[in-house]
């Protein structure tokens, strides 16, 4: 860590969270809201519902960062250890405040129920931590300052600790480390390899400073995070110098700025132009569509999609000719193409998407390989259509697949305007 | 960590993986790996590209697990520094290898491309390490036996890593850990509330140990993992008596065992009756087809869907009358139930799902907020529809949404059966 900056970790506890399903999110909320304060998250950690291990991962986090935000264990349950391990690592006493069981009992009250007999759990506080209230939830978190450096401790739920997060942390952060702050571009890129982005912006590196820029590669989207830090002004200057001399060097291959990927790219660009789209989907099954609805107001401009999984549902809903299916099978470009066409006149759609592919694990022949994906795109000007064989299992395909497509999508639009 | 039992623990290096998008997503496959050989892993680590921070976890981690597996920043370019981390925290020296180098050429080649100047790197050799190769990447893995403890080093793209797991530290585990096995079973619950399951298994607790059940809940869908340890045959005796005590307590809102979700309990039951199943969604916007199309073999009972996202859509694709639009609103019990009702008909199958609602952010009113979602069954006995405002924000709203309709076709399904 270098002096110049602060330096903060993130600790999630519950071994819920060690398990093989489910990651600590938390810290991708704390990392986004601590960025804007000109503070990095260095170190993440997850331990289980252990006080030992709770109490030695916070000590010694505390020995190396400025800032540690520990979330979870704080619910009632007997599983519910993190106030024990908290005080442990900091060697204060733990005391029943019937203040908070109060507070706790009027919580549940407010819901229509009674407090349970194991929630005054709850209400045990440890010495010295000024009490943050959950509006959302049940469990108090609590926050540390211990000559200087800070250490909040906030439930897990993400819904609770977001909210704490940003009323009760934040404040903190700006009587803490004023004037400094670190500021971002994401530049998303389509239809590239991560290995030429790298090749092509590797040159810049040297002039900008390589923590500066990350890389995030995510099957057939690339993202380019640049990021400045120093105080507001000129870090934001020096943001737009960077960005200049980035998307010199991307030139047509740049998507979008600041946009959560290319569905959000696609339905931003029809909306100025007050244009509609449709899909028609076989091996993505629905997720471009359900990723195209996840940007809110996708509504202006995507009319709806149909999911065709059955040649029955590509010959009646879509209008593919049967001859057309028979001849060239339903992994074709012949059939992507009639998809796109028919998704587009049948909703009334100013664009129309079509994908058909064989996204595994079986399912595949010599001819037609798994992983081969054939999609088109069908607008004002004509039709288009590519195809590739996708390396990785079934959901590598899908996400191969759904980017692709979108990228096509967005080249033509931007030849349209042309 | 108890004494009868190995532990084990996970380092991801990576500077992307402490950003506000990418999650450390290796931990999860490598603990489901070891869980099959009766190793936990304890503790979860992510540090960025720099050598000190590298060293310090890897030495901490060694002192406190048996095995320790490090992913991430074995490549080529001048920010992968996870080799001279290693080679620190284990006091060894590092050298190039010819032989590494010429293997390295040989990988570029074998896909039409020069080695690039950069990628010697990669042939540099610890001393003492036993060699993994990777078959589907470039950059060479390590494993060190260091008196009775493992420390594995692999690389960070999922596909690569996967296989050096099971080709190269899963046969090493045989060996290592000889009779004792971690078995599981997940009973998967809809339209349940987390709480309601904690307070109804509560009891069972003591019986079999808090430690061998974990609950995770998802919006609408909640996940019991029961586990038991020892050697295999009475582990696995031990776990079907745990399971029968935990299925009479949950009756029928237990949907399945062994499966990743509601969509593939419905594709199940589908599929062992010969029936088939075709969705209408506005709200959801593809998800629901999506997530059933995730499941492997859906083709057999999926024939398809309709996202209805314009009120065009919903007349046009699904029959939904106009005058019942006009009269009730898009998002309404009667269109949801015209939709389930319209994509069964149109689309030929014999269940039809039918989902409207407000997602949010916008487009809520006072009888009808952000939230409100409808949803309904369409099947050859009926049907059947409900309703109810759901909390969070868009994308949770949409989860609560699918998992809420998956689980109404599926206890139809049941009822059909009986």
């Amino acid at each position: 860590m270098s002096e110049d900056r602060r330096s903060a970790a993130c600790l999630a506890v519950g071994s819920e969270l060690l398990g093989d399903e489910k990651l600590d999110r938390n810290s991708l909320t704390i990392t986004r809201a601590l960025a804007g304060y000109g503070i990095a998250v260095d170190e993440k950690r997850v331990v289980g519902d252990d006080v030992d291990q709770i109490a030695t991962a916070i000590r010694d986090l505390l020995a190396r960062h400025d800032l540690v935000v520990v979330t979870g264990g704080l619910g009632p349950t007997a599983d519910d250890v993190t106030r024990d391990g908290v005080a442990r690592a900091i060697d204060r006493t733990i005391s029943h405040s019937e203040e908070v069981e109060r507070w706790v009992r009027d919580r549940y009250a407010s819901r229509g129920r009674e407090m349970p007999v194991y929630a005054p759990a709850m209400a045990r506080v440890i010495e010295g931590s000024r009490l943050l209230l959950n509006n959302r939830g049940t469990a108090p978190g609590m926050l540390f300052d211990l000559r200087g450096r800070l250490l909040v401790v906030l439930p897990g739920p993400p819904w609770e600790m977001e909210e704490m997060l940003e009323r009760d942390l934040l404040p903190e952060l700006v009587l803490w480390n004023p004037g400094a702050v670190r500021v971002r571009r994401t530049l998303v890129l389509g239809g590239v390899f991560e290995s030429d982005v790298e090749e092509s912006v590797r040159h810049l590196y040297d002039r900008f400073g390589r923590e500066n820029v990350s890389i995030l590669a995510s099957y057939g989207m690339v993202r380019l995070v640049l990021s400045a830090e120093g105080e507001e002004g000129s870090a934001r200057h020096h943001l737009d110098v960077m960005e200049r001399a980035f998307k010199a060097v991307l030139d047509e291959d740049l998507a979008g700025t600041d946009v959560t990927g290319l569905a959000e790219v696609a339905i931003k660009e029809l909306r100025q132009r007050g244009q509609t789209l449709a899909t028609a989907e076989s091996c993505t099954g629905g997720l471009v569509s359900a990723r195209l609805t996840e940007v809110p107001g996708a509504s202006d401009s995507f009319v709806g999609g149909v999911v065709s999984y059955s040649n029955d549902v590509k010959e009646h809903q879509l209008g593919v000719p049967l001859p057309v299916l028979v001849e060239y099978g339903a992994v074709s470009e012949e059939v992507a193409r009639a998809m796109a066409s028919g998704v587009r006149s049948r909703l009334a759609a100013d664009w129309g998407i079509g994908i058909t592919g064989i996204a595994g694990p079986t399912g595949g022949t010599e001819d037609k390989p798994v992983g081969l994906v054939h999609w088109a795109v069908a607008g004002p000007g004509g039709v288009w259509a590519e195809h590739r064989v996708f390396p990785g299992d079934r959901s590598v395909v899908r996400e191969w697949s759904l980017n692709s497509a979108l990228d096509l999508l967005r080249r033509r639009l931007a030849a349209d305007a042309t």
